[in-house]
């Protein structure tokens, strides 16, 4: 039952600048690079690889925390659990593939209800490690959730702030979980501006996307329980609906490792950053050539995870995709609405907006030839369905369900 | 991935009245017994101990199907699934417990969000097997997301009728994953009539709590989940928010069929049923010391899930709180609402309203000495929080967060 408590070591060396590779100490507060950018963490993949093999893995409880190795929390004390069981991969039975196979891998089901828990377990967990006491952070709903309730759960004040157009039942979910949120007239990075000009003075841990460093070491787990789901075979494509790209760069990061380490072979999967034709800042920057994406103006979509103008790990998203043989793409809010319902009514899967968009980014690409009959392809639904309220429901309900 | 289709071996011996105990035939389409009450599904207990061992299961995915021998689906072709994960145990670390030990077993992290996916993805299996072509159902909301989902992904045409103050959300979800569904001016049992007296010109298969035999085998999973989450040694005491009963039912058959195993030993827990004090018929009939529990009136509470003014499985319910020495309670809306927003706050822990009755219940029952440090209880959280909009969520939103 406390599957999360086990003694194990850790391998963490060092962390490094993402862009100019120097090293910064590990067990230390840190926020970005000296020049700006994310911090990665860096571990000793030899020792790690001789201190556990994949039969041992096997065995234990099926949550976040068997991969203990791979993560850089020490000591068990710290460790803030809410249950971070392993998500379902499900098969998509009905829906058109072209001959190849279909995975959504469900997100939903971790604590809170979106894959922001795995990100943020790890990070309030080496912020109680590290000794800090108030964390503030900018969220488009579903990541303010997950700190509200980790922190509380550890003790940990945090402060939260959202655009003020986050639909309520975000708001409330976040205020549930006692933490202090603020409603602010603007987008998710005018709401970063806030905390990184107040941070200072209210003695806040910044716990923006990328921000800290390790937020991205949680949510590589989700390559980490997709290589083990398939038998330490990876997909050939993976669809990935990418706001901030903190779980595309995780799992970038952790292929990676796992190669290194030897754990999988052949090509790795081609990573594709789905974005909404709305807010598509790493789409323009991927089919422009460009290592760096330019801010969106007048960002909008229904998929208001991925309504991120500007993202701090932009060039690590590129160079993923870049690195990958994959690609980014947009698709426009009629298309996800359509592809919500598609999956809700065929196959009785209750998509996030974010987590449809990359379904009608498969449909799309299945069309133009990028993905063929040969293609196992994932994708993420990043967050339970239950907390969106979209007018194509709405047309279902009126159309189709008068009152008795 | 596609942890369902191992092809295994099944048990069931016949079905059999739960009141008079004469036996029907396996494999085919009931619904009540012939004295109009639910039918439980027997296995060859014999035969099943001897085809799988504890350690067998070990080594399955961790999923509800690992119990596939336990459960009356024969052949996988005919399993809908959409990931049914063992759901986590998580404990309660700074609440007060009075020296015992406090855990919360996390249904909401099931498809659709509730406990009611056990139940309907058997009975759904079943349909399917049984060639069922249109399912309908009463539901307080959870139910009928549960078979809206399973049953679209089956093919099955599903028609559900909740009470018209059924909130919107739920409705919309409903909705969303492909259901007809009505509101209507009444309660659970209102709309169980409404099927009752259309079913055979509609050719509806009845999915009325416990007037299919499957849905309760469903549950009882929850029961061996318990078990083998606890090393196969069973908590001391379990609270179980209670409608129309099916899980407790379910856990207490299994516990059962688990001792005539000899896979568990020791006393078996206390079963506490929670009901709501503006709705506790089964609360009221136990205290009377009767067998059945009359028809409660002008039920109201904030939790929806519970407001079962009529249970057809009332002596089932009734039986399973004397066999194991437990009790009944009920506990008020304001309680329910405080329990839910402190558990919110100091756990990270946002549990639906019937969740939130239990912990109010084991508060009230510590107080009241029926629970000791030596106890060891099990709460059970029976639905994601989200879908829930609590007056105290709104008081605490409006106090503390103001808008930037």
């Amino acid at each position: 039952m406390d599957n999360t408590t086990g003694t194990r070591p850790t391998f963490v060396s060092h962390l490094e600048c993402s862009l100019q590779g120097d090293h910064y100490p590990a067990d230390q507060v840190h926020g970005l690079s000296k020049a700006g950018k994310p911090l990665l963490v860096r571990y000793d993949l030899k020792a790690l690889s001789k201190s556990i093999s994949k039969e041992v893995l096997a065995k234990r409880p099926t949550d976040l925390w068997r991969y203990r190795e791979f993560l850089p929390v020490r000591r068990a004390e710290h460790i803030v659990s809410l249950g971070e069981i392993t998500t379902p991969l499900i098969r998509a039975h009905k829906l058109e593939t072209g001959g190849g196979t279909l995975l959504i891998k469900d997100e939903g089901r971790l604590p809170t209800g979106s894959f922001k828990a795995r990100g943020i377990c790890v990070a309030v967990s080496m912020a109680k490690a590290l000794g800090i006491t108030r964390i503030a952070m900018p969220t488009n709903g579903n990541a303010g959730a997950a700190l509200a309730a980790y922190a509380s759960r550890a003790e940990i004040e945090s402060t939260i702030f959202c655009p003020d157009d986050t639909p309520e039942i975000n708001v409330r979910e976040i205020a549930a979980q006692g933490a202090k949120v603020w409603r602010v007239n603007g987008l998710i990075n005018d709401c970063g501006k806030i905390i990184a000009e107040n941070k200072d003075a209210q003695n806040w841990y910044d716990f923006s996307t990328l921000k800290e460093p390790y937020r991205i070491e949680g949510k590589k787990t989700m390559g980490l329980e997709l290589a083990e789901q398939l038998g330490w075979r990876l997909p050939s494509v993976i669809f990935y609906p990418t706001g901030g790209g903190t779980g595309l760069i995780g799992m970038w990061k952790v292929f990676k490792e796992l190669e290194t380490m030897g754990w999988i072979a052949g090509p790795l999967p081609r990573m594709v950053a789905v974005q909404a034709s709305g807010c598509a800042p790493i789409v323009r920057a991927f089919e422009a050539g460009a290592e760096y994406a330019e801010l969106w103006k007048n960002a909008h979509t229904v998929a208001a995870g991925i309504r991120v103008p500007v993202a701090i790990g932009d060039f690590l998203i590129l160079r993923a995709l870049r690195e990958s043989n994959g690609f980014a793409t947009a698709v426009d809010d009629e298309s996800i609405e359509a592809a919500l319902m598609e999956m809700a009514t065929r196959e009785g899967l209750l998509l996030c907006p974010e987590g449809a968009a990359t379904y009608a980014a498969y449909q799309q690409e299945l069309a133009a030839g990028r993905i063929s009959a040969d293609d196992t392809t994932v994708l993420f639904n990043c967050a339970t369905g239950l907390k969106y309220s979209l007018p194509a429901v709405t047309r279902r309900l009126d159309r189709e369900n008068p009152i008795f």
